[in-house]
């Protein structure tokens, strides 16, 4: 059990940290400063964990009690900020951990979503949640249109990622094993996605677009 | 009394189905793909219902114990894509799905709220949240001013419907008869206001405005 | 200890009374009616403290079952709509409530974060929160980049703020003494930083800038 907790926290922390990079990267894109990447980071890094927490009821929030997930965000926010000129153009980079981030806080909000008692299709929400909620406050706040709602294949990815989770619960495979399959699941379909730019369909419609949205569209 | 809990699971799903439709119509209006379609029935359909049970303290939220909620929202999501080039168009009728959602979550939240022992404006505001919730989250997510803000009436509408509600908790009205009268008292208000264009009154000043918010304003 | 609680409740009202205020303020600015005024109002007013009792788990949150929180923000909410050509204008006036409340959040924050039992980083975080709360959700909901990312020194003075309230903890100080240190450092920082216009560091990309969130930047 104590190893378990174990895995699921350095889990944890890991995801945290490769959101936190998005997160300040996105931060020094938009030109801002010291402090509002330390800001972004955090709140990327951390968010979708907090979100979770808070709609399955485990507060005070896991960021709150332990402040592991601040400080790496922190010191995750000033290396970027620092380092910034060296790898911010890496664009392929910030989509793989972004990917990576994905497959990570899935699992963790499928296993934690289990702690709590709630139903498969709840989990597998909660799952969604976790993997999204800290890039949709990112994107809200620097008033892009979520990558959530147009990416193709990110939440579906994610999606995917949390039923096999849950396909694996049944079988005999350890915590560590669920963990890996699932993230290792969902990166490799967001990276196969990105590469062959996998498209879903859009619905047929000859009304004219709400084109604010679509305007900045990525 | 487990009559009462089936009357308010009913409209819980009900509203749920309602709000889930303005989301998917409004993700095919916007050209998301399938899945951002479904997203953003779950998000509205679930949204008002989830920001009041975590303001409550009615955690793990409802949405993510009973699979009903999603497996409700994603199915809309499904059949508003496919169908989406016959009923699209049909502004008029989703106006009135969302002054229908509206007056249904109105009851709902002031419902939920006096079961968690809060007093009546905490009732009341529990009841605004409720059916202003999820449309102020598809509005952002979608980058529009939230119409919470600017339709007259949308918010008073549920403000009158909620203070109705409480008043009809004095008399020996059943549950059914307080849903059903909050209901279409919101109903009323939101369709007379839409026909006759009401308009409350804005400050005067003389200084310009923050064009950014009133540019897109529809 | 009935005295301590008398002054977090009055530090509370006076701090959603002044975020209240920038609230509606903001409000008549984008030309919103007298409902959306005041929606504004109690959206700022009640939002940090609604966002930090969520993360902690003091649910029912106190903006539901202490009904002050809203009347306040109401009434408010009318002042400012009726008397807004008066004072609208008085641009110096809002900063400095602003800067106030964001000192009077900040003690509140990292006050109620020690009754839950969290550590110092999650009180110094909970502190942020309160503060920076009301003001990130006005400006989402009327679609302004947060103030928080790109006004320097914003969150820096209420973590300062923060930090220092931490340490008065290990004297011998009492609440009301902690409590107006915080709140004057936090605002006496916010007005040098306005009025000598303090810049943190931006980083050094020779990347484009993501111009959108540039763009409209006050």
């Amino acid at each position: 059990m104590e190893m378990e907790q174990t895995i699921i926290y350095a889990f944890d922390i890991f995801g945290t940290l490769i959101f936190a990079i998005t997160g300040a990267v996105k931060g020094v894109r938009c030109k801002l400063d010291i402090l509002g990447v330390v800001v972004f980071a955090c709140t990327v890094g951390c968010g979708g964990g907090m979100l979770r927490d808070v709609l399955i009821g485990a507060t005070p929030v896991a960021a709150l009690t332990n402040s592991s997930y601040i400080i790496v965000c922190v010191l995750v926010g000033l290396a970027v900020f620092f380092l910034a000129p060296t790898f911010v153009g890496r664009w392929r980079t910030i989509l793989f951990c972004d990917a990576l981030g994905l497959g990570v806080f899935t699992a963790l909000g499928v296993a934690k979503g289990a702690m709590y008692g709630i139903g498969p299709v709840g989990q597998l929400l909660c799952g969604v949640f976790s993997a999204v909620g800290g890039g949709v406050i990112r994107d809200i706040m620097s008033r892009s249109v979520p990558s959530v709602l147009t990416s193709d294949f990110y939440a579906t990815a994610s999606l995917i990622g949390g039923v096999i989770y849950l396909l694996l619960e049944r079988t005999s495979l350890g915590l560590l094993g669920k963990f890996l399959a699932c993230t290792f699941l969902v990166l490799a379909i967001r990276l196969i996605a990105i590469k062959f730019k996998f498209h879903l369909p859009v619905a047929e419609t000859a009304l004219p677009v709400d084109d604010y949205l679509t305007m900045h569209r990525p």
